[in-house]
């Protein structure tokens, strides 16, 4: 009898599934670790689940809109465009898995490193390979090498992952101006950047902005996210996105999130004014070295009480956030981003402990 | 400057979006095209969903579990099973679609003709092809053809859809004796069978079983389905699987509804009466013919005032339905589907609708 997975495609025997960021199910940690929103979500959101629940015409019982068309149409007036520039995805992960069923093939698909680590597993589990552009240390956009790229689809992360750095219109432009490809610039973490690339739209269909109400709207926990890009874009999504992929509930808390655009500006200022507190904070009066942040996490390098940096004293300053229940994210896998650690602007209160911490820890008070 | 598609894999240039059933937006339709259940899901479902919404420590702004593992726990002693051997999907069609990714390749996949509409088409979204086994008039299950497939995966319907045949553990075990490759069993419709190929999991470890909340269970706007299989099955579906793909409201309403074992007996029973009174009526009284239904629906060949079948009676039919606001599902596209139609089982109001409607239309009064 052969074994199941020689019955599979041959590429699946290589396969590991992508690796999420813990989710731990006991209470009392300090979660920073997945750059969820530290704050609620609009009240507005359970009120239109609760009267989607209560609503005998549209019960759960029935199948959701297909193509998610009342939400489409709030998103699209939202940003200024029409609804026929607009995919809702069951999460933005939905819409970049159906970027690459399109485009990923024979021929490579580019990403750049670092960056979200999900391109490279999902263009895996097409059997696909990646041509991966790396940053240097700088950070800075490596405009000629992407559009030298023969790749048909180019994955930019802006503001980029793990890093927060934020790229300019410019740069963008400057890309989608000579590139022959089809460029997705993921904006998960867009409303709270300087920039975003939307404006762009008008005049480039090969470009794709990818969306999530996961972060700045508070709702990783409804999976929603969005594509905004040309109608041509738009119709190859349709063809290959499950007919049903976004449920009744999530729909109606979307368009009720994205109709509360008060609550959320003050809750994305309060983040980006937390946020740039502490790179002050950690980057002038510790003196570790950080990038500046668009987005709501800080990448920060910490230095040890030796006035040491790099994978091992990042490791010990994980494992100490660990032991005092503080959850942050840590890249060992490449030196780019080993001497690290990727912390999700969370409460005053969360953000006090984790500075704290900080503090005890440089005092060499490793041992808890 | 060259067109978006020809950017994409060479396939997406034929590729055309599945299409569901009609979900009209408007009110006063009696809605029988789409399978659903006509009575409300147990209220204990809104009662879980209200709950997560209140609970501060779980709120919609975190991730949901990514492996849906308390809701796994909760099927798998559903069916005396395992967590190991159940995978959680946004909807059945996710599970589906995931089993294609894996299996589907150079290797044509093996499916029936009739069955659920949606097997080809993500076949062909996978660039795959499909090898089609038809039924006969009498739709008994042709064992000996699907035994001789080369496909490395077969996906069989039980009870069929669009007939709402259902097919025997005998028939099914047949087949996993001495077929090569991995059995899918797409059981949407077993809460209304006689028999159900759960049992046959522990014996063959090639099986998977395919389940949904959407129509016995009356969620089919929350979007859950589930496989039941192997640990090793299950293995490889969470390789291909989106890490977060069942929303945090979808895991606790399935699981509330799973738990309501009670509520759902009643629903399923008074359904499966329902549809056995009018299989008998249209059956034995009208003397249209009709499959033996498994399922909760009905597949039959109406006849008009002249004694006639066939796919313009049956278009008229539809038609003069559609009329009195009615929708019911119409196949033409093949001869063994055209001279049909499939009408959900509905309310007892709404069966008494449709019944008089079929007396109205026999009476030859075709003009509303």
């Amino acid at each position: 009898m052969s074994r199941i997975v020689d019955l599979a495609q041959p590429h699946v025997a290589q396969l590991h599934a992508y690796t999420p960021g813990l989710q731990p199910t006991d209470a009392g940690w300090i979660k920073l670790n997945t750059n969820e929103c530290p704050y609620a979500p609009s009240p507005r959101v359970a009120d239109a689940i609760i009267a989607e629940l209560h609503d005998q015409g549209a019960a759960l019982r029935l199948y959701p809109n297909p193509k998610s068309t009342p939400l489409r149409k709030v998103i699209a007036r939202h940003h200024g465009l029409h609804e026929e520039n607009v995919c809702v995805g069951n999460g933005s992960d939905d819409i970049l898995n159906l970027l690459v069923r399109l485009f990923a093939g024979k021929t490579p698909t580019g990403v750049t490193f670092p960056s979200y680590s999900l391109y490279p597993v999902l263009v895996s589990i097409q059997a696909g390979r990646t041509e991966m552009i790396e940053f240097d240390r700088t950070m800075t956009l490596p405009v000629e090498k992407i559009v030298a790229s023969t790749a048909p689809i180019f994955f930019l992360t802006s503001p980029n992952a793990p890093t927060g750095v934020g790229f300019s219109n410019r740069q963008i432009e400057e890309i989608l101006k000579r590139y022959h490809g089809v460029l997705v610039v993921d904006e998960a973490y867009a409303p709270f950047a300087r920039y975003n690339a939307v404006e762009l739209l008008a005049k480039y269909p090969r470009l794709v902005v990818v969306r999530t109400l996961s972060k700045a709207y508070a709702l990783a926990g409804i999976r929603v996210g969005y594509a905004l890009a040309s109608p041509e874009v738009i119709d190859l999504l349709d063809r290959v996105r499950d007919s049903y992929n976004v449920n009744r509930l999530s729909q109606v808390a979307a368009i009720a999130a994205l109709q509360d655009e008060g609550y959320y500006t003050g809750i994305v200022e309060k983040l980006k004014d937390t946020r740039d507190y502490y790179v002050g904070e950690w980057g002038a009066k510790f003196g570790w070295f950080v990038y500046p942040s668009e987005s709501n996490f800080i990448f920060i390098e910490p230095k040890n009480t030796k006035g040491e940096t790099g994978s091992a004293v990042a490791k010990e300053l994980y494992d100490f956030l660990c032991s005092k229940r503080i959850l942050v994210r840590y890249f060992p896998s490449h030196a780019l981003t080993a001497s690290f650690l990727r912390i999700s602007v969370g409460t005053d209160d969360e953000m006090l402990t984790v500075n704290e911490t900080f503090e005890l820890w440089r005092k060499n008070a490793t041992q808890p």
